[in-house]
């Protein structure tokens, strides 16, 4: 929508002199089409491939982009990328609003660019369409890794299905991959589902903690403590050092409760703090040693492949539903129908019958 | 399943010899065919429409099975109860386990009937499908209320997505309202998505507490409170009763944090021991005063609509899927897909792009 606008904008200020409202749909459709050709998928593709930000920037734009008449080029990304893609290790990073994400990750994407490394930040954020925010909108939280040459700090989609999210976060990866980023965060709030979404796309999981006071065990939703790989009890300086300990005693005999895992790896419990940067280089070489145990175990490459498997199917179903939705005779059907339910005419059974049966005729 | 095989050993029992392999598979169908028309779609819409309960469960059994070929029974039985459903006041209950949820509902179920109600209990459980249990699956933990003519318990379907087990959930409060139960409890235990999904077919919400030592406001998932119309403290009895009034005390400072609702209902606590049989009117009270004021403000009828505007979109997506990998082609072709990806020799997206478009030409 955005690129329309412009386009609009800059056709209007062709000249000094705005253009006349005679100018045919069809001749504008067709001055747009051109325009958009200006820089192809496949040109995309190449300066991805080059490590180009701006392209990358733009190309995940496109995949953002609901529009029908992206899907084509969006395929061609997708497909150019993947050969190059899979070589980086993807790290989820979640915790409660407060516990210093931002400030963890800019912290940590510093040292990781330091010892050399590519870091690619992205974010799933379910709420940013209720709130109209994202996690990572606020990029001054992270003002010195936005400078970096070789990081990339990518705001959430917003407004869409946790679906869409996901889906639009996954080809995400595979373009930074190929974009030559080597360590992926994607950064979450833990709402809902969002962080199994992010599981389900991240090789290693870290859950970020505050010590509490006492309630340690408390108010960590079912499930998460399962997921995460470590957990990094940050803030942990001054005041807060031991209370922090006391915590990491805590978390780590809970974890013990939990039965050994497939890929062999015991989860640890990390204190940092990621405002006085002490703590960092710890996590980042329990990561490496994660990835060197599961790699010869073979976990790591067994994990990939399941997430695989499951992202065949989600993509199978998101399509399905896309396919569906985006007919106009559905559109203009499907708001009939919704009226109809509104004024106790129909049923959501018969809508629904009636709709699935006008699909397979058209 | 479990039909079929009764009959091969009904065959095989008969006049005391078994039958020849030789039968060929056609008439065995044959066979079959003639037995499962027995009881047509029509004799058991009828049969629940008179209230009997045997056919009440066994048109739930027809929902929960997943083949094709009853897909058309299904429809009947759910058009044919639709104009005698709606009539009903359905409620949601919720507590992690240990809250006394069954104790709950049996003392709540007896009171109801009491009060000449007819209840039904369906219950909503993603978890079943993992540990092979159900809720309800324990039925003597309502050994009173199984037995009450005018009660109906149905154990959870198991083994399915939440998706589809709330589809299965909705038909079958369709199908209970038709047979004349007037009040439909539904239990969920509180896992992943699933109060949602029952928050998304009830008029009104409860949520099961125990009162803790401090830490009530602690543990309660996000989302959960705002979706109580109500927060019930059992096992108020005994040593208990004086810091389940201290929780009462705190829940009640907590709700009245929230912003007014679009009910204009404010969120009641209320203390009881469902074990005593203390505290169980005042519950109902509330209900039926809930229905007073969001009847009388719209509210009721506006929420239903809503509900059913949400359950047209699920019913359509339920459908696109159960549509898509129910082709046989398709079963076949996503194993091998899903080997291939194993094998490390495609992507999801590739696997996905070719199964879509082997569909369209199917």
């Amino acid at each position: 929508m955005k690129q329309t606008n412009k386009q609009n904008s800059a056709l209007h200020n062709k000249e000094g002199k705005s253009i006349s409202n005679s100018v045919s749909a069809k001749s504008a459709a067709r001055i747009k089409k051109l325009r958009k050709k200006k820089v192809s998928a496949e040109e995309l593709l190449q300066a991805i491939l080059k490590g180009n930000k701006p392209a990358l920037s733009r190309a995940i734009t496109l995949i953002e982009s609901q529009q029908q008449n992206h899907a084509k080029d969006v395929s061609t990304l997708i497909e150019g990328c993947l050969p190059h893609a899979n070589k980086s290790i993807r790290i989820g990073i979640t915790g409660v609003p407060g516990v210093g994400k931002s400030t963890f990750i800019e912290a940590f994407g510093n040292y990781l660019i330091q010892q050399g490394k590519k870091v690619a930040v992205l974010a799933v954020d379910p709420t940013s369409s209720i709130s109209h925010g994202s996690i990572l909108g606020d990029k001054t939280r992270m003002e010195e890794l936005v400078k970096q040459e070789n990081a990339f700090i990518r705001p959430t989609a917003s407004g869409d299905s946790l679906g869409g999210v996901a889906k639009k976060t996954r080809e995400s990866i595979i373009l930074c991959e190929a974009a030559g980023f080597d360590t992926i965060l994607i950064e979450t709030v833990g709402v809902g589902q969002s962080e199994t979404v992010v599981h389900s796309m991240t090789d290693f999981f870290l859950l970020l903690k505050l010590a509490g006071a006492g309630d340690e065990l408390q108010g960590i939703k079912r499930g998460i403590m399962e997921m995460a790989d470590a957990i990094i009890i940050n803030k942990a300086d001054g005041e807060n050092e031991r209370p922090a300990k006391k915590a990491k005693a805590e978390f780590k005999k809970a974890l013990h409760l939990y039965p050994t895992r497939q890929s062999e790896w015991i989860p640890k419990v990390k204190l940092c703090s990621a405002l006085y940067n002490s703590g960092i280089e710890p996590i980042w070489k329990m990561i490496e040693n994660y990835r060197k145990i599961t790699q010869e175990n073979d976990y790591f490459y067994h994990n990939r492949h399941e997430q695989n498997k499951f992202w065949l199917l989600q993509t199978i179903n998101e399509q399905l539903k896309s396919n569906f939705y985006n007919q106009p005779t559905i559109k203009t059907e499907l708001k009939k129908q919704l009226q109809l339910i509104e004024e106790n005419k129909t049923t959501p059974f018969e809508a629904a019958t009636y709709l699935l049966k006008l699909a397979k005729e058209l």
